[in-house]
């Protein structure tokens, strides 16, 4: 039923394709579907791609590059002249895939290429499009939708379609306008056909309208979509007149990156690089945290410094790692939950003392467990030198304060943080973990004074 | 045009219900959809909520209940019974929502809003969808949707489908079966407002049609969706009967958690608790991860130990929490970074030395960056102590080293299991922090040995 891609099948397809035989690769290929096909397309060597793109019809081999990653539909297009571009692959897509196919190109091809496009209103409608900001709604948005006024019967509002209709693939939705062309609506298709031939649309369409503005950005209509559960929104210009719409599957990708951007804050790099991006951006976005971490390494230093009970005590050094990295390590898992919490809206946050005892109580045990479990090594480990049993005691007992410390630290961090409207992803990572470290060595050495001086 | 929940808005809402005002609630709610008042509800003290749900009709109350947390729902519906849950509430909403109201119901409570349900049809579908297990594409479909025989003509289709759509809000597509009532094909409702009375639907529906089985679980089903951008998806059971499609706005849940799943992972918490969980279970979540972290910190311990350096040096302890955190730092944003691409699919697996190329160079310059304002910071700090320099240059070197080797062990330890399918996010957070902790304190008393003992 549905493809699951397989090795044999590429290597069946590299095969015909050495073989030059396009019957049988169009004929193992007939029930794919254009995601499919860009699946096999990344598995192959690039000549091999390019061999097969050009077997399949121009429809069909548009809306496998649409599928692509940009480099390689970069490459494949790369030898096509600005004519075949505008002919073979934008004329046969939707403008909102269309769009994205020309931004790719440079400014001179742009050109070249809306000016070879055979419908001058496509040519416009793209142009348009072109003119709006990356990632904004107008960016995201497609022209390709039914519009119908509220004055005309359903009759002829099923004749207007027929002429509308004839180059849009998917209609979710038909939209109504009143006599200044301003949005006021929607009609259903099911509506238009249970309803008699004769009936005015103002009659029978739904005013409960949500819409964005060309300038309102992604993350809006994601939220907007998201919350209303919408699959497809109108976009208006700013007298109200509809523009265009955007359908849900676009969208998808904005509400996946929105969930993402709190893990990357949380390893400290900014929410917009990827893998692929160059060393310059890389580098750009990840030097900040690191310094941060590093003045926090800093302070550590400075922390240990102010006792001087390390002199004589030069074991206690031992243990720095494990009190610092106890300290990341609950604080990142307590602020963690917080900020998932915050971003699912799940957690109210008016219950602050309900939220400290949960926390504390949590923290308590896995602190009791962890300085158990250090005590008891410890005590085997040090079994021949008695007198080290104070040093165990102080990493036993700094240990359970520090991990308490930190998990309160962690949880409430974040939430007095979004109280203030601050986004509490950036207290996650280095920096919880960067405070837990310098505070969690003033106990431990704290601890250890009163312990070891003490004792 | 869009609603905006304001302070204001609120403080009126607060206001007309202490005056037990009816009228004027519904009329500032006019134009109010069901997450809008869900959201105002949120914001009121339950009695109020309460008040504000009872006065609205019961199919409106019944969207907006289904808009609010688990928690406020379940405290709504406490003081009904049955009959009325059966009555007002599940037979106003469609039976995917349905489903998901009843089941946080008692089992005794379940079993009587079924036998309360007015329409039988209507009960068994709701039985059997509350057979599925959780999560699953059965769990998460709806009953509501239009079926047509491919024998039958397009206008019997549309009086057919004047009956099934008469309870059905939206008409994503109508779904084509063949005599033995196996899904076959889809035919859009543009097609069949378009197309002539008497044409057969074997003329002109489409065979390629995308389907999940009842028992796929959630995540196959947002990946389908995703893949093939669609907002609607089929449901067959073994015979491969249609008896369920889900819509892309009850996935988008799954394709969110799936982006945060990683995060919580590289946090040290297993992916399936929320703040909102009780103690026992978030403490079961987090013990395993501070359990190694544990062991690591342990370890870091015993690589001190092994170095005698540390008792006649020991200002070298001032600064592990620098090298520590530094390694613990930028692992985490190496590994984030491919973790990432390979959940986005943006990064190939194959070109390793280029990747080795792009780290080893961003970490150089980080590494660099870094080790200079140290060693710079010590230098004046340690001014008057010119016996120090010796100290700032271990731990300057130090931490250009293991800088450079903790980005090249939180790139390549996920790249490495990923190749051998093992889920890389596992590699993320504690272990990579961890394992550079250790290898990092190792490196950092190896480079002192040789500066100070050599000296």
């Amino acid at each position: 039923m549905n493809f699951e891609l397989t090795k044999e099948f590429i290597l069946k397809i590299e095969l015909f394709i050495q073989e030059k035989d396009a019957n049988s690769i169009k004929e193992i290929c007939e029930n794919l579907l254009a995601p499919d096909v860009a699946e096999i397309l990344k598995a192959l060597k690039f000549h091999e791609a390019k061999y097969l793109l050009d077997v399949f019809e121009d429809e069909f081999a548009a809306d496998i590059l649409i599928e692509l990653e940009e480099d390689l539909r970069e490459r494949l297009l790369g030898d096509l002249s600005s004519k075949e571009i505008a002919e073979e692959v934008v004329d046969n897509l939707d403008s909102d895939d269309a769009v994205d196919v020309i931004q790719e190109l440079s400014e001179k091809k742009q050109k070249e290429v809306l000016s070879n496009i055979p419908d001058p209103q496509q040519a416009i409608d793209l142009a348009d499009l072109l003119s709006y900001a990356e990632n904004s709604a107008g960016a995201l948005m497609a022209k390709e939708f039914i519009k119908v006024n509220s004055n005309w019967s359903v009759l002829r509002c099923v004749s207007e379609m027929r002429k509308q209709a004839e180059n849009i693939d998917k209609v979710y939705t038909i939209y109504v306008v009143n006599k200044e062309n301003k949005l006021i609506g929607t009609v259903s298709l099911k509506r238009l056909l249970l309803t008699p031939e004769k009936t005015f649309i103002s009659k029978v369409y739904n005013n409960q309208i949500i819409s964005v503005y060309a300038n309102s950005s992604g993350e809006e209509v994601a939220r907007i979509m998201n919350k209303y559960d919408l699959i497809v929104l109108p976009v208006i210009n700013d007298n109200d007149e509809l523009i265009g719409r955007i359908t849900i599957d676009d969208v998808v990708d904005f509400i996946k990156e929105e969930a993402e951007k709190d893990y990357q804050m949380a390893s400290g790099i900014t929410d917009n690089i990827e893998a692929v991006d160059n060393i310059w951006t890389i580098t750009k976005a990840r030097i900040p945290w690191l310094i941060i971490g590093m003045i926090g390494g800093l302070l550590g230093a400075v922390v240990i410094g102010l006792f001087p009970i390390i002199k004589n005590n030069y074991e206690l050094a031992f243990f720095i790692p494990l009190i610092a990295a106890m300290g990341g390590n609950v604080g990142v898992q307590s602020s963690a939950i917080i900020v998932q919490g915050l971003a699912s809206k799940k957690l109210g946050v008016d219950n602050w003392s309900k939220r400290f005892i949960k926390e504390f109580s949590v923290s308590l045990i896995n602190g009791v467990i962890c300085c158990s479990l250090v005590f008891i090594l410890c005590y085997f480990f040090y079994n021949d030198k008695p007198e080290m049993i104070n040093l165990n005691l102080t990493v036993s007992i700094s240990l359970l304060t520090v991990m308490i410390f930190a998990a309160l630290f962690g949880t409430f961090v974040p939430l007095i943080l979004n109280k203030y409207k601050i986004d509490p992803a950036v207290a996650t990572g280095p920096f919880i973990t960067t405070m837990n470290d310098v505070i969690g060595l003033f106990i431990y050495f704290k601890i250890a004074e009163w312990i070891l001086i003490t004792a």
